[in-house]
């Protein structure tokens, strides 16, 4: 049986486990550094900055969502959803559909005008399932990266 | 001159102009229906969703950059740029660098890890300019925006 509750601190290594197995399906893995105290202090402390909804398949994880707001200058506020993961032995009884679920009433809850997020090309069945709930996909915008030593020596220039 | 300084309550008026100036660059201007009030109310208020930063040129409005913050499940805290634009007769005196070196700094300051952003695939000038400062171009993320009636049939679901 499927239950979706809110991620509190006591799920900082939780999440931190479920956000390296995602990666890993992503290939990015060698990305990942993030720890469990950076978690429990960035998301759960005075300032979050996220909010993520835990999963249980029979009271055992089984995926998650993780989101923060963002502000289109087009239309206003919206929920930005960073990450949707189902761990593989869990997939095919809606779990992923029922996080987007839970993620875009939270959305209109806050009267926010939208949801974005991003999906790899090569991920078919994400595509596949995003498609048959009416999103739109935009292929003519690229993502940009700035970070490490890029960034530094940007924010340094006079 | 150039001059860059935050944006205050009394530019939601020019912000909602420069905004609808971009929009218009990008062939995008009938999706805009941000109005000032909401500028004013989501930027300037209590929890603002925003920061913007107005480029002035000689005293004159010149361009702007808008951000907030994002969390990388991979590295922790960055700043999103929503948006980043330079009004025609303004180009070719590096305000768009001038702009990116000032959100920069602020991102180092705030100890980001990373800037984001996303750039439409036929704008090579901006294209160009990004490349020159190390970013990475990530052309297998597909951007997903979820909005409108498609977020309300979602958000009810059972």
């Amino acid at each position: 049986m499927l239950r979706i509750r809110p991620a509190t601190i006591q799920d900082a290594a939780l999440l931190r486990t479920m956000i390296r197995e995602l990666a890993e399906f992503e290939h990015q893995l060698e990305h990942v550094t993030i720890r469990e105290e950076d978690l429990a202090r960035d998301g759960f402390g005075k300032k979050p900055g996220f909010r993520a909804l835990i999963a249980e398949w029979d009271s055992q994880p089984a995926g998650y969502a993780l989101f923060f707001p963002y502000y289109s200058t087009w239309v206003g506020p919206g929920l930005f959803l960073e990450d949707l993961f189902v761990r593989p032995a869990s997939r095919g009884k809606g779990i992923g559909k029922a996080l987007l679920v839970a993620v875009a009433r939270i959305a209109t809850e806050e009267n926010c005008c939208g949801m974005r997020w991003e999906v790899l090309d090569w991920n078919k069945k994400a595509i596949e399932l995003y498609k048959s709930l009416g999103v739109e996909l935009r292929r003519d915008w690229l993502s940009v990266w700035l970070d490490g030593d890029a960034l530094q020596k940007l924010a340094s220039k006079a």
